[in-house]
């Protein structure tokens, strides 16, 4: 897509929230889209967006998304293309209603990520996964998904794992950052000073999403790979940014080199492709021993490159490492966005290829 | 020990540092002991105590504890019974002089724990380890330790399972308090919305000591337990209180309703003999999917119960769970005192029975 | 009142909130008060204490409490004195209610503070008001109130001073923590690494409540003091403690010295009376230029001691000073308590005396 | 300056602290400037600089500045132009070694802030004060210093009042970031829940400064304006960003909405000449009774826009308000670089005029 081609209009739904104005923020001057409409609940609707809501984001609202007057989230808006944002207690049926009269839905709820026919998208790891909207029950429209926000830093980091050696077990502890519960959220009271051990229904999908991502591409559904997983999921007092502790056990041996060396080259569709919000590295190696770390490493390439540390052996499986990636961009709305771009890049969205 | 009986006068070394602090302070109305020296580095001696440092406790400091002068490290304190806090670039030394000119050192220091005939002491679990004493190179003195103060929660916890299932392995992710790292410790700009995923020469404590402490005696050493474990050590921004994530592969199958239950029930030496400092329940069980969390439960019964809770299954090892445990308290200096009170009480320590 | 003599039943209102909760932290082992009676919103009604609520005070819960069946908030709880620690969305009515049924309410709301004929009281200043009940329009009970929790550390300090010197004006800007926003209170998100330059309503109140506290009784009303003050209140990412920075312009000239041994030597009637909760000390002057701070000094003698620092001259008004107290215990339920044991010892609650 | 031409090679003294990898970092990318050297103290001289240090800013270092060399800060550096972060323990001898030689200093340390003939410059304000360097002693070069990280965003704030309505009081309350105080500076243990009411050295700075900055010059010198200051700082638990809470009496009335017109209105030296880190409104006013925020208003415009919000008459001085600046961006590094801006456009610097 070059300079003087026309912006893709589209068009974000739940707004307001916390992914919503995420979603805003990442596409305020974003090359090949453009936010012609805004959609939110009740409460916000005939408002100017820039009066809806209290903008949370650390960097100035445009004026020209100020002045949208926020819309119901229902399929009648000015674009093909919508990204949601929706809290999961609506989001399933909004949705559902939006692909069938015709929208593409790219969405970061995680209602219809399971679905035998909805593609759980990260463009690095399993683009072909993309195909499955064939055959999904919401044309003339389609609902793409990207995975929970601890899951996609993980899943990247494992599959050039898994290419090279096979994985065949991961054991998983968390420390989440509090953007991921969105707005309002955690209270102050329970996180300052503190750590939660528990973030609800969190593990479940960390133990099962990676299994889709991670699996094969079979006509009309998707074969999950066989990796066993075990998720740990603790909150902790940082604003942005996902910290993992991984133990791996390979299905063949590896030495330490290799696996850096794998990490440090392993790209996918996006750099390929060269798609706007592409990280040059998906993954980035830190020899630092007290590295990654969420306030450093979080914002590296666009905030959507995963950092990567303290790769050492582990007494009972395999290999243990540090895994750190920005969870409201590359673990939701950047990484919607990509699903988008990569949408466009392959047909999937219409308008002039870039 | 009744009220009319006259205390035994204890002497702490490195009383200017946060270890040292919090001896004083645990100490400053304690039933059994009276502190009547202090020693600390050149740079405090001959200042008196209240003059010579921060007070950081968040109590006051008695006056008759404030006006004492500090004294070098030399084994010429009024007192028989030295608590350590000292740093363990000195500590190993000092505490080694002392002990040979016939001093008790009761120390949080790592220096001398892992030496075969020094006990590694926590009260519920291992008081028989307290009879290596008699072998060892210190007389007419002794040196007694305490665990690592991660170390203390989990070993305890374990314990009790070893004892009825037998563990194999078991995998350690800690979330670490910033008061285990001493003052000035952990730079405010490195752990402010942040984690640090390093704790310098913490993993390798947590991996070995257990197995010490959980081994059995045989005459003048431990025979370790066969315990497999690995740890991944993290600092977070939470002020006291370490929690950490276990998977524990058992040697025999058990129920979680078992599992509780033998922690309710677990008690040690401590409680059978009344300790002054002994926690009524040295585990306590949480049933919120929330808990345990620093903030609520670091200072249950004096900061010296270890808080256990989200005992549930784990898909690679067995079975998993979270421990939380006062760092500074349970994990250092109350364990400490604890092991003092049980050298008391059992004629260790010299002093009227109590 | 000896051991000996039977302890006053009291009941709680708003028992399942973060001022109800510290209510019953507070009573759970106080010498003359029993908690017998536990009301609260529908929601938790019928429900036992302990399963009503996620108890989030960082000491037990008596499974005695515990075990209470929640009431409503009827005037119909088996005793005579309730403390309320009711949201003020619903403290007015229901406290009248309490009143004019016979009970006596002691408030930690704020609806009926500027009553006239309603005690705004700090036991250390204004006991003299505690006659206005008398002229209460809730006969056969009574409401009595505590301040605002910003406003009970700097009315406190500002006391000795306008009782010496008079004090033409006051310059206020607080530092507040979130625990006196209630639960859940403030966002996470709103205040890690952060600082909100706004409470609603609080300004007002701490401009206006001092005035009335430090006024003069006549007769059936307050002749407000003549102080003038301005507030700027701010939140911060602390648990407990409000700090404020103040510059006050006094009547008379005076000395620091003169200042400082004023504080020190201030006395009231809980200090003279021996009340259970009355810290030996009201104000304590701390001498080194950090202090006072929150984390180290919130907790002295029971959290119900106020602390002060950094006194200097101001270049615009006359001097300037930094203080520091817990608010929610002297700056809320201590302070309730505190009258409640003042009301005893002055025979305004029946009971046998002290 | 158009792209065509050659950059202006610059040095960073003391680059391998908090200041120098913020210059570093700013200047990374920069149109006008280039960074050719490295100097530090005898610890990291020799080592390639991103060997030398642990990079603690959140984005990449280009590899062309991690593999410059080391050099000590001696004045044999290949540039003209040097950006000085040296810690103030050793700046004042440095810096005037350098410019004695001939070199452009542009300094952030204050020992050279206070001399007659040095100026104190922010670009929007006095510009014209540059002119005091024709008077230095240090020919043939030159020191030109930025003021104290909390004294730029008050002094900016106060102009446009000085100018308009003159300003005879001004009443400061700080609430200032951890990263003024360098690296490692506040230790965690003394930050983390807790406000530290004090900072070294600040206040002074605070109450001097702004009276030099504001005032005329006079041939050689500085006429200081006749503001009456009075300064109370404070350390709260933010990573960047200071806060202020202001009080100023006015010589002649003024109405809000003419105040808030003043300051949205108001550009400077850097505005017109549209330098590269120059914002376009240097100060932003927020109508959001909760604003300014550090976590929210920090970045806007690069750092470098200063955010005021919450004007509201003061009952003892006339108007109150709060303003935030980032304190290592417009307080600090930015500064000094949008100085050395002003100093190209303007002559100071040789090079081809941008």
């Amino acid at each position: 897509m070059n300079k003087f081609m026309k912006k893709i209009p589209v068009g974000i739904l739940g707004a307001t929230g916390m992914v919503g104005q995420k979603f805003i923020e990442l596409l305020a001057h974003h090359p090949w889209f453009e936010v012609v409409a805004v959609a939110a609940s009740e409460r916000s609707q005939g408002k100017k967006y820039g009066d809806s809501m209290r903008w949370m984001m650390g960097s100035s609202l445009p004026d020209s998304i100020a002045n949208l007057v926020v819309q119901p989230c229902q399929p009648s808006l000015p674009c093909q293309v919508v990204f949601s944002g929706l809290d999961s207690s609506v989001a399933g049926e909004i949705e559902k209603n939006f692909a069938q009269a015709g929208y593409i839905v790219i969405s970061n709820s995680r209602n219809h990520r399971m679905e035998p026919q909805v593609p759980l998208l990260i463009p690095e790891i399993n683009s072909a996964h993309l195909d499955l909207v064939k055959h999904q029950p919401y044309a003339p429209g389609m609902i793409v998904t990207n995975p929970n926000c601890s899951v996609i830093g993980l899943a990247t980091a494992l599959k050039p794992l898994m290419d090279r050696w096979g994985v065949e077990q991961a054991h998983v502890v968390t420390l989440q950052a509090i953007s991921g519960a969105g707005y309002p959220g955690v209270p102050s009271y329970d996180i300052l000073d503190n750590v939660i051990p528990f973030i609800s229904g969190e593990e479940d999908k960390v133990e099962t999403e990676p299994l889709k991502i991670l699996g094969s591409l079979q006509e009309d559904r998707i074969q999950p790979c066989s990796l066993r997983m075990s998720a740990h999921c603790n909150r902790v007092a940082v604003m942005d940014g996902h910290m993992a502790c991984l133990s791996v056990k390979l299905r063949h041996p590896a030495q330490a080199e290799e696996i850096i060396h794998t990490w440090q080259n392993f790209v996918g569709e996006p750099q390929k492709l060269g798609l706007p919000l592409a990280p040059q590295y998906p993954l980035i190696y830190h020899f630092d021993d007290k590295h990654p770390q969420p306030k450093l490493h979080r914002h590296l390439d666009k905030g959507m490159s995963i950092s990567i540390g303290r790769l050492r052996p582990c007494s009972l499986l395999d290999w243990k490492f540090a895994i750190l990636s920005h969870n409201t961009i590359r673990g939701a709305a950047g990484c919607a966005i990509l699903n988008a771009e990569l949408m466009v890049a392959k047909g999937y969205i219409p308008g002039e290829k870039p």
